[in-house]
């Protein structure tokens, strides 16, 4: 079994839907990522936050086994999202962003952490992906994962962490931004073209394209009655999916990698079904296979 | 080989795409789902055109061996669509819509045609669905389609249709209209409930949901580099659907359902890449065999 290392945000959300909201739930990317991966891999997690920030919380990763010991608590509020969704959910209003503590943030791995086996750059500043990467030790797999402020405000910084890593998650909307092309097939593989072996393009309620060496795979997502809440699902979906991958002591194969994202995929399912980590919390491996072996019946087809 | 009935529109077509024009190019739902359907099973085709119809268009169809005896040809010009697409090409924006002669056809099948196997109801007036309906007797199995202009015109001519077939197509935004549902796979419980066996929600480039007895499938579609113009999609991929399950003689299994529709997508893969029907005229049954195999290929995963 791989350790991962999962560097990112940790915040407190105020989350608006048609269906409720939520405030100062807990919520950011590596905290979603790290929750999701520890179902089935170690987990350490290096992130940032306030004085404000309510040890429930913090006892929340604990007790699904998440190593803790690189989350720094400094002096300073904790950052804090507000975001709304209309009606059909598949867009994320940002109402606001206080970054706070997060702003001065320089992560310093603890040594123990230095050498981990797999490391997820969950979405946050590139030159914070980037200075993490400068102290892992020779890690085996290291995926990121990105979003739209970040194309638009330090795109070189981001290529250079994209250059650097071996899989790249981003949905739909930036992968176009950041190509310029409105055909995903050609963005996935302008994205691979800048240095990752590996492109994922997350479709949210519809699946996601894996670009691989030379093929891809289109990957279904489980269709749910309900989404509550949208938030954190991208970010659960890496965490699963890194997760997976670190769990086997072979090689990354190609069919390892499509049970990965199968595994992401059904994750992030789980999550959307309620505000925060409130369906993640009281999951069960039992739970993740049954839907596994469910969408594979949904999505499965015979040709002869 | 069974035989398959299409009764639909057939009209000349305007459309402008960022990526080209096409004036007066040969169009409508029978039209494409016909076509499509011909390579599979034999057509025997229900429309109307003017008498302003192209010659070199009715020999396309009969090059193809669509039997157009029930394409009437009636003094006055023919149906006329004119419409165009933004960038990213997920919706036709109508511009203008002469009905012409479509708006006072009353169609009336040759005796020939009163027993047919298979029958599809493209997107039409619902009257006009209804009565060709009552005009077949004891057909194995009838699927429609139809569009959002008939859903807030004529829901209850519609939901009389919906009751009487076994197979319903409509798209995502035509679902959740039609049912006021925004999650898709209510929407699907809820047409279903109105009487069809089945029921497809098309999702454009991100497939397709069928909704059957107990379970639904998640089919893929084809992941295009290049989408050229989507007019037709929706009928080329009803009409694939329909050939492929007419051309099987046992009965209407779970396992054909979804390979029919499966090859309905692939049908739809190749129509987008071109306009009007210019790349199906040019297709090959090996050409469709080869994408269904990558197709295949693109979607499958295993689990243990």
């Amino acid at each position: 079994m791989n350790t991962i290392l999962v560097v990112g945000s940790v915040g407190l959300d105020n989350v608006k839907t048609p269906f409720g909201e939520t405030r100062e739930a807990l919520g950011g990317s590596a905290t979603y990522a790290s929750y999701a991966a520890s179902f089935f891999s170690p987990v350490r997690m290096v992130a940032v936050v306030g004085d404000d920030f309510p040890k429930k919380h913090i006892a929340t990763l604990e007790e699904r086994g998440v190593d803790v010991g690189g989350v720094e608590i400094v002096k300073g509020k904790t950052f804090r999202w507000s975001g709304a969704y209309e009606y059909d959910l598949n867009e994320a209003h940002t109402l606001a962003t206080e970054l706070n503590v997060l702003e001065h943030f320089r992560p310093t791995l603890p040594a123990a952490y230095r050498k981990s086996d797999f490391v997820f750059l969950a979405n946050i500043d590139p030159d914070l992906q980037l200075s993490v990467l400068d102290q892992i030790e020779r890690p085996k797999y290291v995926a990121c994962d990105t979003m739209n402020l970040w194309i638009k405000t330090k795109p070189a910084a981001l290529k250079e962490v994209i250059k650097r890593v071996d899989f790249l998650f981003l949905n739909d909307g930036e992968a176009r931004q950041f190509t310029n092309s409105p055909s995903l097939v050609k963005a996935g593989r302008i994205l691979q073209s800048w240095g990752p072996k590996c492109v994922l393009i997350k479709k949210g309620e519809h699946g996601a394209l894996m670009f691989e060496k030379n093929t891809f795979f289109a990957a279904p997502a489980f269709p749910l009655e309900e989404v509550y809440d949208p938030t954190g699902a991208g970010d659960t979906f890496a965490g699963g999916f890194i997760g997976y991958l670190a769990r086997q002591e072979g090689g990354v194969t190609e069919t390892l990698l499509r049970k990965a994202v199968v595994h992401g995929s059904v994750m992030a399912s789980f999550t959307v079904e309620k505000f925060s980590l409130e369906r993640l919390t009281s999951l069960t491996p039992e739970q993740i296979d049954a839907r596994v072996r469910v969408l594979k019946q949904l999505a499965h087809f015979d040709l002869d």
